[in-house]
C-alpha cells in the first residue's frame, strides 16, 4: 500500500467529499442561467452592457475594457498566469472565464462577490486594474458620452440613469448572455452517444471514479448550482501535500482567507467551473500551472491523493476537453463616440 | 496690415500649396480603395486579417493587437495623445486611424511604409508596441493555431502558407474593409443639399477660403489619392513660428526627417486624412492638443499664419464634423484556439 500524503485539512471535510459525490449525476447546462429579480434581462440592456464590456474608457487611461482580460472572443480569459491592468501592473490571481460565469453562486476566486453585478464593480475601482478613482469618476466619466446617457436613460428608465450600479446591472445582463452550449458532453447527456468518443468516455470513468466530480459537480462543474447567491461552494486547495504544492506556489495565496480572516478559510477556494476548461489555460488561482494535462496530475493529488497514469491523465483530458461548448455570436459593439476631445486623451 | 509671422519653410514650397489648391474639388470617398496586383481581396483573407486584427497573441504577453490602438468599435484609434504598448511602454507618435487608411498612398506619419502590408509588419515587431522578437517568433506562434494554419493554407494556397508577408496580406485585406461612407459631407457633394448645415457649409467656406485644402485635398482630405503607391503627400509642419509651436512642442519630432536624414523633409509629416477627425482626438502627431478647436486654431496659425475668429473656428468644427461617416458593422471574429496549454501563458 503506498504512502498516503500528509492531509492538510480535516478529515470531516474530506468526508463530506463524499456524500457531494452521490448526488452527482450529469447535466446538460440549462439554456438561461438565473437573473436577479431587480435586474431582468432585457436585449437593449444587453446592448448597453457589451458596449460597457467593451469600452476600454472604463480604465482610467483609456487602455483596459473588461475583454481585455475576459476576451469573449475567445476562452472568455487573457490566457495569462495574471492579468496586466493598466501602467502595466500585473494583478496577483489569474482571470477566470467569463463564460457560464453567470451560474455561478459567488463570483471572484475567493467568493467575495455575491452576483455578476457586485463582480462588475470590481475591476473599474482597482487601482491595479482598470484604475478609476471613484464611482463617482466612472459616472461622471459615462455623462459625458452622450450615446451612453441616452441608453442609460432608456434602459432603466430613469432620469439620473447613468449612476454606477446601472454600470454594473448592464454589463451583468450582457455576461449572462455568454453562456456556451452544445459540448460533445451536453450533446451526449442529452441522448447523442456519439457525441464523446470512447476516449473522452474513458476519461469520464477516471474523472468520476477518482472523485474529481465530488467538487466539480452540477451542470457547470463548479458543484451545486442551487445554492443562494452569494453562497459559494469553497474547498481548500491544496488539500494534500505534495511536491505540487511548492513547485506550483499552492499555498502563498491565502485564498479565500485574504477575505474573511477566518483560520478555516485559509487556502480556501471557490471551485471554478470545468466548463471550456481547456481553453482557459494556464491554470488555478495564480496561473502557475502552463498545461492541462500537468492541471489534471496536480489536482489528482493535492485534492484526492491519486497519482494517476499517463494513460489516465489523458483519457482526462480528452474527456475535459468535451465540455467545450459552443460558444454564440456576439455582433461587435459600436462604442458611443464623444466628439472634437477625448475623455483619455490627456490622462497621464 | 498684420505682422507675418516667420515663415519657416521655402517660399517655393508655400507657393506650390497655391497651385494644389487650384485642383480642389469637391470628392465623395470611392467606395473601394485601390488593392495591390499582389494582394487581392477575399472574403476569407479578409476573414482571416480580422482575426489576426483582433488577436491580442500578436504581442509577445497577449495584451496588445492592432485593435487595441486602432479600435475599429469607435474612433480607429485609441483617443490617447501617444499608446501603450507592451509592459506599460508609450510610444512617441499619435496611433493614427486604420478607418480610410487604404486610402493613403503611404503609411505611417512619416510615410516610412509604402503600403498597408509593409505598415502591418512595423507593429509586432516593435519592441515598445507588441514586443515580438522576430518574424520567425510570429510565424512559429501564428504556426501553432491549428485554426490559423489551415485558414492561411485555404487563403493563400499554399503548404508554407504561414509567412509573416502573409500575416500582414490578411491584416491589409481586412483594413480595405475598414472604409466610411455616407457622411454628411459625402451626401452633399452627392447631391443631397440638405445634408449639411447652414453652419457647416459656411465652415466649409473657411476651409477653403483660409486655405486648408491646400494640403488637405482630394476624396480623402490627405491630398491627392492619385499618388504612386509608396509616394506620401508631405508637408512642413508647422510652417508658420507661433506660439503654439512651443506650446504644443510641435518641432520636437523631426518627421519625416528621421526617415530620410535629408535637411528638406526636417520636420515634415505625410498630411493626415480629416475624415473621422471629429473622432480622433488628441490631435497631431504627438497627440500634444486636445480639441478640435484648438487643433483648427493651431493649423490656420501655424499653417496659414491666420487668425480665425471664434465663429470662423466654430464653423470649421462644424464643417469637419461632416466629414464623420458610417462605419460599417463588423461581426466579431472568434479568434482559433489552443487547447490545453497557452502560447503567452508563462510570457513574463
Amino acid at each position: 500500500m503506498k504512502k498516503r500524503s500528509k492531509l492538510l485539512l480535516s478529515s470531516a471535510a474530506a468526508l463530506l467529499f463524499v456524500g457531494i459525490s452521490n448526488a452527482y449525476a450529469d447535466e446538460a447546462l440549462p439554456k438561461v442561467p438565473p437573473e436577479p429579480a431587480d435586474n431582468p434581462t432585457t436585449a437593449a440592456k444587453v446592448e448597453l452592457g457589451k458596449q460597457l464590456f467593451f469600452d476600454p474608457r472604463l480604465s482610467i487611461d483609456g487602455t483596459v475594457s473588461c475583454n481585455s482580460c475576459h476576451n469573449v472572443m475567445s476562452s472568455g480569459t487573457d490566457n495569462r498566469a495574471t492579468s496586466v491592468g493598466v501602467d502595466g501592473q500585473r494583478g496577483g490571481r489569474s482571470a477566470p472565464t467569463v463564460w457560464n460565469a453567470a451560474f455561478l453562486t459567488a463570483q471572484f476566486w475567493d467568493g467575495r462577490a455575491a452576483t455578476l453585478e457586485d463582480q462588475a464593480k470590481g475591476p473599474p475601482l482597482n487601482p491595479i486594474e482598470m484604475g478609476m478613482p471613484s464611482e463617482k469618476a466612472v459616472e461622471e466619466r459615462l455623462s459625458s458620452i452622450p450615446g451612453y446617457v441616452e441608453q442609460f436613460k432608456a434602459v432603466f428608465g430613469e432620469e439620473d440613469a447613468v449612476t454606477y450600479d446601472n454600470m454594473a446591472k448592464a454589463i451583468a445582463a450582457f455576461e449572462r448572455t455568454l453562456i456556451t452550449h452544445d459540448s460533445p458532453y451536453d450533446l451526449y447527456v442529452q441522448g447523442n452517444k456519439q457525441a464523446m468518443s470512447e476516449q473522452a468516455l474513458r476519461g469520464k470513468e477516471v474523472f468520476e471514479k477518482s472523485g474529481c466530480n465530488s467538487c466539480h459537480s452540477g451542470a457547470n462543474f463548479a458543484g451545486p448550482t442551487e445554492l443562494p447567491t452569494g453562497q459559494g461552494f469553497y474547498q481548500h486547495f491544496p488539500t494534500y501535500d505534495s511536491k505540487h504544492v511548492k513547485i506550483y506556489h499552492l499555498t502563498e495565496d491565502k485564498g479565500r482567507y485574504e477575505v474573511t480572516k477566518a483560520k478555516d478559510d485559509m487556502n480556501k477556494w471557490r471551485v471554478p467551473s470545468l466548463r471550456n476548461v481547456a481553453l482557459t489555460a494556464p491554470y488555478f488561482h495564480n496561473g502557475s500551472v502552463a498545461t492541462l494535462d500537468e492541471a489534471v496530475r496536480v489536482m489528482a493529488k493535492t485534492q484526492l491523493d491519486k497519482e494517476l497514469s499517463d494513460q489516465q491523465v489523458a483519457d482526462t483530458v480528452v474527456f475535459l476537453e468535451s465540455l467545450t461548448g459552443e460558444r454564440p455570436e456576439i455582433s461587435m459593439p459600436r462604442l458611443p463616440d464623444t466628439t472634437g476631445s477625448s475623455l483619455v486623451g490627456t490622462v497621464k
